[in-house]
């Protein structure tokens, strides 16, 4: 297959103008009946034809006996029945002319060798009649966008935003999406559960998404590489123009023995997946919080060209450990202009010396209050030409609210409008409700919240390291 | 000054039956105001009196000019009023003979030349008295088993729990006891701020708090250590009862900076500090979050002597990771008995492999539900005598509640009732509201619940650690 088929074919898959459910029901202890209801509740504004011998309509659309039968082009098939049923169905793609199909059903190659022979059959079958196939044993992709699915668990549609996400398997890229959309304050692009990989994998999905206009960032959960070279390749093309995420596991024995009853992953040598990782480009994560601090950090704030951090910490022990946490994840504590230090010791009381990192107690005992003394040490160091970005520590006392209240909005508004360049992370340390009070307002203007300070500093820095290879190393 | 004097000394500043404030006031810019709040509200069944030259009575007490115009006996003196007139209040405290004093005030050793020499007249005056000095420069403690507290912002009182915590800064004891109080399932012993450490140490309350019946686990935020060895010495006997965690900042060359202006505290490096640590057998956490989640796990779950896991998981990426984090934090994956791999099988469908990790979907597959699989699951594997301690991933989707709910009271009372000894850690993948709401169900049977499968394998080998100290290596 050329590569220019191979990219399209994927194409088809997101992107559909029609579709065909192979296992389509009314039947709610059925799979077949959720992605129904999803394909019809989402948004989807292509065709839809369910495919089930036993019926004559599904949901009010009309049903057929086969694919071939449909009397209508079909450029993608789902496949949501019984693993010995599926190799007739791919031949009769073949004969329909379908261009995609995503196999929902589990019973592959995860089972051993019945398994893979049945797999290994209907590759080689849709691989000769140059159709893409995802799967099996998943529950394939979700297009944010234009509402497509193949998701067999009932889903909201996710609000729409720069972030894709590969993962290697169905229930953990469904839970993923629900997550994202209750939890994270960034939209989604496309979701993509790979199971396993018989034929779509990483690679391909990661060409696809490099010329998707949509995507801006993109999140890989994996468990094993077919082609370790072909994703060298690729991911280093992707890197140079969008940020790409892996949280790679099966990297131990324990980890290994996992995953070949999971997703019959072989094990890859976690030496030479590092080596992929330094010299493509991919960002390597640890876990999964790790995995959603950094897609909140690239899909609000620009890269960082330098790594002069400035800190304003509403406590004393939260400067020092910034402090720490900046050394640690390789940035600078920015060294203040003559001009901006003196500035600044026109607001602390008599006692106090101030320096980067702003012990802001100082500033608001002399200032009088939280509101004031944050929007000054801002607007400060904001203005001066060694500061690259600032990372927020602010205090909470429920009992004492109002006393350490912000005017997030209206300080936050004018400061990013002022200084867009320049990135703000933010921590609340104290009260619960105070924290969840702020994570929602400074993530409602786009600013990254995160639950500690080292979190906030190891965001920035991954702007950082990403941004040393779209700026060139300095 | 003999070892039992100083201890006894730190007894008083704990346990005072009667307490002096310097610079009380009804004024409700002053910190003297809140402080006095704070001890008549928390419960503090002591004799308390105000001293203030200014007034004849403050929130209805009857107001002293000095401490030693108070015609009583006084324990434990609060100072509140600015250095420079601190000398003299602790020449009042030598003539009255009281046994303990807590400066809050700042403008010592953290400013320099002149605050360093006011803080070593004030130390040597007191250490001649035998009397023991808090701070300066700190919020001083917080006893929740008393309610008797020098801090000067408004607190609610904690609830009575296992948990005491020595943190080097005021602010920063605050807000984590804020913290604590708001979004932490454990309650509270003693939490101190020790400021710049002119007296008292981290050693002198660990030693306190080595015979104080209340507290089980010990947490410490620490920037600098006067005496290493003294440090050493007392850690060693503390872990052999009670864990010892602690956080040590200023251990980078920023950090150190950023600690002189702090605390006035000098750096030590950070090789003798780790060597402290392993000797000792404190453990030491990178960050916040590290620490409450063992803080967590030492309060809720007994320790463990071997450390053969068991993972059930809703999600095969999540046995995966799960199985990875294991070999990461040197845990084993528990080998099942026959017997319990047989029984496992019986409820798996035909085409589903059923080991450890579990892959939990393939048993609610087979029997239909969420609670009766994970019910099956548990009681089959506690009663495996190959299996120390079980990590449980659970996945939640909005949008199908009711097909993954569990039944937690119930099965869960049982459990831990039926397996005292094998601890127990819960996280959910998934909705937002679905993971609070475990949380929140999980934490009230005392069954830690984490935000990432990570941090629940992390927490059972912070156990199994700390259990080789007690148990012995094996």
């Amino acid at each position: 297959m050329d590569k220019e088929a191979k990219i399209s074919g994927i194409r088809y898959i997101f992107e559909p103008k029609s579709v065909a459910v192979v296992g389509a029901s009314e039947d709610k202890s059925k799979y077949g009946y959720f992605l129904m209801k999803n394909l019809m509740s989402l948004g989807f504004k292509g065709k839809i034809y369910p495919v089930n011998r036993k019926r004559e309509k599904v949901l009010g659309l009309k049903c057929y006996p086969t694919v071939d039968s449909i009397p209508h082009n079909v450029e993608t098939v789902i496949i949501m029945i019984p693993a010995v049923h599926t190799l007739q169905v791919i031949k009769d793609c073949v004969k329909k002319g379908v261009k995609g199909v995503i196999i929902c059903t589990s019973g592959f190659r995860e089972i051993g060798k019945e398994g893979i022979e049945i797999e290994n059959k209907i590759v080689e079958a849709a691989q000769k009649a140059r159709i893409r196939v995802i799967g099996p044993n998943t529950t394939g992709v979700l297009n944010a966008v234009n509402g497509f699915t193949s998701t067999f668990v009932i889903i909201s549609r996710p609000s729409i935003g720069p972030v894709s996400i590969i993962a290697q398997t169905g229930m953990f890229a469904s839970v993923l999406s629900d997550y994202i959309i209750t939890s994270q304050p960034f939209g989604l692009s496309k979701i993509v559960g790979l199971g396993n990989k018989s034929d779509v994998d990483d690679a391909d999905i990661l060409e696809y998404l490099l010329h998707d206009q949509d995507t801006k960032v993109i999140a890989i959960y994996m468990e094993g590489v077919k082609d370790g070279r072909r994703l060298f390749n690729i991911a280093k093309k992707v890197t140079k123009k969008k940020p790409v995420l892996v949280l790679k596991s099966a990297y131990s024995k324990y980890g290994g023995d996992a995953s070949l009853t999971h997703t019959g992953s072989l094990m890859i040598s976690d030496d030479i997946f590092e080596a992929v990782c330094k010299g493509s480009g991919m960002i390597r994560v640890d876990d999964i919080e790790e995995m959603f601090d950094y897609l909140k950090a690239f899909s609000f704030l620009p890269l960082l060209k330098k790594n002069r951090i400035a800190v304003i910490a509403y406590t004393g022990a939260g400067c020092v450990m910034s402090a720490d946490a900046c050394e640690k994840y390789g940035l600078k504590i920015a060294e203040f202009s003559t001009k901006t230090m003196n500035r600044l010791m026109k607001n602390a009381p008599s006692f106090g010396k101030i320096r980067n990192p702003i012990d802001a107690e100082l500033l608001r005992q002399g200032m009088g209050d939280m509101s004031s003394s944050l929007n000054f040490a801002l607007e400060t160091i904001l203005g001066d030409k060694n500061v690259d970005a600032v990372s927020i520590v602010l205090i909470g006392l429920s009992t004492a609210k109002e006393l350490l209240d912000i005017d997030v909005e209206n300080i936050f508004s004018k400061i990013k409008k002022k200084y867009p360049k320049k990135p703000i992370v933010v921590t609340t340390i104290g009260g619960k409700e105070i924290v969840e009070n702020h994570e929602e307002r400074f993530e409602r203007l786009a600013i990254p919240f995160y639950p500690s300070l080292l979190r906030n500093i190891r965001a920035l820095a991954a702007l950082y390291n990403y941004g040393r290879i779209i700026y060139g190393k300095n």
